[in-house]
């Protein structure tokens, strides 16, 4: 396939290295500045799937430069950029060509359906650990589960979907076809509104968030606020109630990462933006827009977006 | 007057070095591992209203070691303490005695008036700065208004009242009568409920809190969440609505004390318990008791208390 991997950070250089050494041709776009990170298109992996380089066919900051069809675009930028991205692909998006949302949160594959039409549109919950070590490489960490891949509107056709979900996994990255994958990113928008703003306010690991009694009154209280809102806006959880996510939440998904810190908590510490728009922030103009009220998961972005604009 | 200072920190090392020196009998009560601080009775005072030394006539952890008759207590403890505090004077507390709150938040008054009833009571409000420079001194740094002292309930024979107002005035600490005390305090609470917990969380001064719109909206949520508290149990505040105090916070209240950083702050970075149960934390079980809901109060109580259990 020709794939243009929009976003050259953690994700996007995982994406791009595998897909290009199994044999595609890849494109990378990132932004001008961090164009000089990668001398002669090289992007490096290393880590739990192997050491590999890869040469790209072009890493361009436009992308109107590449002059290739593409077929597929991945979508990897951080939540905030994810508008700015859309509208600079639109140069290279043909009626053939496939988006897939690689990224984090509520709100980018909405996004991408509102400027090109949900029948260009797949959807991924990406969960592998990717960290960057070095301009042009990245640290593959841990591989909580395959990169689950699907089409929520149901309108693309069930072979080109399979046959993203095949090139992704032959490209060496464990993947599969999930029909229900909006259910399963919701799960994953759960987890982190629960945990990754409170981790990065209290400086604190998800074990001890889990632990103490004052922070799992807070979690539980973002979580049940998740689930009215979610049903106040007709989107369907995976989960009975409440109540049952929590219990597998504390039993099944803390314990495996209770020493974990949230990408929040250093980007904060970093002076960086982070994705609460994308998460809690997300979940409070939902609510909003349905006349209800989400003032747990309000309070919590407001303190984060203080924190933030103090410290960017 | 015979006067029992309960609490010699910040608050009770003042009010018991000027009303020695202006005649009373004086004895304080503190907790026996702070009794060696204090050699041979001695209180001192330093700052904008002068220079005192003071012997008390007897300093003691257990108020029953008193024997006189004592006309006036001064309950300066902090408010988790005070209903052990009270418990404690039981034995020296006569018919005539009366009792003065001078601690901040809500909940004192309530809690002696249940244990000792209402006509033994009165209330004040504090608002001069006093902070502890060693074991026996304090330094007084600024004073935003008098003492304001009143019987909430109508029920201490105003003669009686006013005669407390005049023993601590004529002791050089700047007092007033104020039949209206209850609504003054409120709007220490209101004011602290504000900005004591949000300083301490976001680590920044007043002024900082005010100038940030992400700040300022959970600090107009906070006080919304409290007059729809008040009004629901019937306490009535100075203001005509929210937005009315909210403007006067902003235009008032803030601007002397924009380069303030909370006591709660320093509480937290000093592993010392906070005050949060009688300010955010009272807000909370008011409006539960009324069966309304305080959520921003709400999560700001739980993320102190978080940051309290880590650090105690």
């Amino acid at each position: 396939m020709n794939i243009a991997v929009v976003g050259l950070g953690a994700l996007g250089i995982a994406f791009a290295t595998f897909l290009k050494i199994s044999g595609n041709t890849v494109f990378g776009i990132t932004k001008e500045k961090y164009l000089k990170n990668f001398e002669k298109n090289t992007v490096r992996v290393k880590g739990i799937w192997g050491e590999h380089t890869a040469c790209l066919d072009g890493i361009y900051s436009d992308p109107s430069q590449i002059k290739e069809k593409i077929d597929l675009i991945i979508l990897t930028v951080k939540s905030y950029d994810t508008e700015k991205a859309l509208n600079q692909i639109k140069p290279i998006v043909r009626k053939e060509t496939l988006i897939l949302i690689a990224q984090n949160g509520y709100g980018n594959y909405e996004k991408a359906v509102e400027i090109f039409g949900k029948d260009k549109i797949l959807l991924s919950r990406v969960i592998f650990g990717s960290k960057v070590i070095d301009k042009n490489s990245v640290e593959i960490t841990v591989n909580a589960d395959d990169v689950r891949i699907g089409d929520p509107s149901k309108t693309v056709p069930e072979n080109k979907v399979i046959y993203v979900v095949e090139t992704i996994k032959k490209s060496g990255i464990p993947a599969s076809y999930a029909p229900d994958v909006y259910q399963i990113l919701w799960d994953k928008i759960l987890y982190n509104c629960a945990l990754n703003p409170l981790g990065a306010l209290l400086e604190c690991s998800y074990g001890k968030l889990a632990d103490n009694r004052h922070s799992r009154q807070i979690m539980e209280s973002i979580i049940n606020e998740i689930f009215k809102t979610a049903q106040a806006n007709s989107i369907k959880l995976r989960w009975k109630d409440p109540d049952e996510y929590i219990k597998h939440f504390y039993e099944n998904l803390i314990p495996p990462t209770k020493k974990h810190f949230p990408s929040m908590f250093y980007d904060l510490k970093s002076g960086k933006k982070t994705e609460i728009d994308a998460l809690n922030g997300a979940i409070v103009k939902l609510a909003q827009k349905k006349g209800i009220k989400a003032p747990t998961n309000e309070t919590i972005t407001l303190l984060i977006k203080f924190k933030e604009s103090k410290s960017v």
